[in-house]
């Protein structure tokens, strides 16, 4: 692990940056200066004055969105501010050109409060064609994104929330299909009670999970639970199933699925024992895992997934975000419903033909860039209908 | 003049926008990502947050320029809002970065209150390396300027001022050696009390200028006048010569030098007439001129120069903007000070070399992109200085 970390920090420091702004036209002569620039540029300039809605057609508006973040919650890094995000931004806006042709600009703002996160990314707006917000803790990001969606008519998306979601089901859908069991049947525990696991509930309610336990450090999150508690756990509980206090292993007992999204090493061999037979086992804490796939089959369960790309069944959201920009893009979709993910999470998981389909390949390799093309052409349906 | 617009519309059609963002490291492989993204890319984040001033070494902040602007005061079109203005924002990042190696990007914001903007741009400031703003309205724009210098510890430039202003000087200081006066000596006037009027008398008092004029659509601007005034206007008058009230015709009787940063065809060649001998004329309203070359030099001018690139002498702020910026980035100055516009203003000036300087060509093409090279130089010095 050591030599990954120097080995990024020297290229940060020779490539001195990950992304830089080209040009899509020539600048070459007065002749192009005078049509990319002054006079010339007058002229799209008073179109969109006339019809605000061109400027999808002569700017760049159509392909880019920004990626935001107050850096509150990064990777496994915590609060680390602003500068320290932007790495990470960096790392965001490449893959979203990079397997998606999003032109991605990172936008880490110094404040933490709220009402002025919701202002500042207000106010920029009219450049983008959509925000993606990134790494803002819970529960703030759920009001930044609920504020954003009522007044902005440009697709917002927060990637820890429903990219993770999205990936998940995929996962998810497949896992079933192997153990050949139905989403309404099975008891699924979700453990962290952040972003992800908020928004992992809420989209496996939407796609038809009825049996669902969320736990957090505090363990089961249950109707009346006082200590450590927030406006989102509560909303939660409408779609989790009734529950007495408990701790993760008794949330856990007679469980078909676990889906850790919470820190290393959280779920031990005792915990898988108490699933039921056949258990699903999703430890997407990274690089460190809930638990190490060797583990929890050694305690018996049948198909494990985690974060990481040395292992098998890697669920990462590089699956999602770029394809469901993409066709959002494509159509300009004014935001991304549940039913666009949930195309997005078909997309994913039917990439993997049937005949291939095996305990160890739920998901398809997180750098297949043809799964955003599907997920693109997925999405894009899933808004015209 | 139509073709230039129907071909700049198709232009900007064909390639649906200037910009794109494109990546500075491969992304071709596992290893690829966990370099350049996780888990490798927690390791700069990390050395960012113990030594924030790492974000110049390990991300593309060390280069990056926000274009911002409220579409308040645009080309010669006037207030045509944040989503009209995105072709001009484009057009100035391609320059930047074909010019100067800078990569900019455009930030077009939807409020034009003086204080939402302020706040918007010091709260997305993290990612950027400088900020330049861009056609913001006069006298809001001087109030925005002067407060994100107070609390911006990276440069801060409003090109419509200041990259106008040095531009100017350059081609001043060679019109006065080939007319071998000296700028403390000659009476300077300047009609247009917008963003550029006001910064070109500051920047002038500054390298020297002492008796100039100010003129706008009511006048003269004088001591105790009371009509079309603002707080710039009340300011800017301790830098100008005492005057009663006056038309521009007064203003220009026996002054050495007329700058013109107003609109077309505001100058006649009664005016020019009434100048001293040995005129000099810088009729900068674009595309259409306060007076065409051929009317100010028949009636005296010996001297002229424009803003267009089909025309002798063009003052563009293209000479400028992107050097400046080059320069103070490669130092990482965290302002850009009257010194550094001066030492620009020498280094567009002195690129011209004696034996080529005349009339018809004081000041170098704004193609050549070696100029930005030398103003970036010098720009650099003045701020190690």
């Amino acid at each position: 692990m050591d030599k990954v970390y120097s080995e990024s920090l020297k290229l940060h420091k020779e490539a001195r940056g990950k992304i830089e702004i080209a040009s899509k036209v020539p600048l070459n002569n007065n002749q192009d200066l005078s049509l990319a620039y002054t006079p010339g540029v007058a002229e799209p300039c008073r179109e969109i004055y006339k019809n605000k809605a061109s400027v999808y057609e002569y700017t760049s508006k159509w392909s880019t969105v920004a990626v935001i973040t107050d850096g509150s919650a990064v990777l496994g890094l915590g609060n680390i501010g602003a500068e320290a995000a932007l790495p990470v931004m960096e790392g965001k806006a490449i893959l979203f050109k990079e397997f998606g042709g999003v032109d991605a600009i990172p936008v880490c703002l110094s404040s933490q409060d709220t009402e002025e996160i919701i202002k500042a990314i207000t106010i920029i707006s009219p450049t983008f064609g959509g925000i993606n917000l990134e790494d803002i803790s819970a529960p703030r990001c759920f009001t930044i994104e609920t504020r954003l969606l009522e007044t902005l008519s440009i697709p917002v998306f927060h990637d820890d929330q429903h990219g993770t979601a999205v990936v998940v089901l995929a996962a998810l859908i497949n896992a079933l299909k192997l153990l050949a069991k139905k989403i309404e049947d099975i008891k699924i525990v979700i453990n962290g009670a952040g972003s992800a696991g908020i928004a992992i509930v809420k989209f496996l309610y939407y796609s038809g999970a009825r049996k669902m336990l969320l736990c957090d450090r505090s363990g089961i999150i249950y109707q009346g639970r006082k200590e450590n508690m927030n406006f989102a756990k509560e909303e939660i509980q409408k779609y989790l199933s009734p529950s007495n206090s408990g701790t993760l292993i008794d949330a856990m007992r007679e469980a078909d699925v676990f889906i850790g999204v919470s820190g290393p090493d959280t779920v031990s061999e005792e915990m898988i024992r108490v699933m039921n037979k056949g258990a699903v086992v999703f430890a997407l804490s990274n690089p460190v895992p809930e638990i190490m796939p060797e583990k929890a089959k050694n305690a018996g369960a049948v198909i494990v997934g985690t974060g990481r790309s040395d292992m098998e069944n890697q669920i990462n959201n590089l699956l999602a975000f770029p394809g469901i920009f993409r066709g959002a893009f494509d159509v300009r979709a004014k935001k991304i419903t549940e039913k666009m993910k949930l195309a997005a999470s078909y997309a994913i998981a039917n990439y993997v033909s049937e005949n291939k389909l095996s305990a160890d390949y739920i998901i398809p390799s997180a750098l297949d860039k043809n799964v955003a093309k599907k997920v693109s052409e997925s999405v894009a349906s899933a808004w015209i209908e």
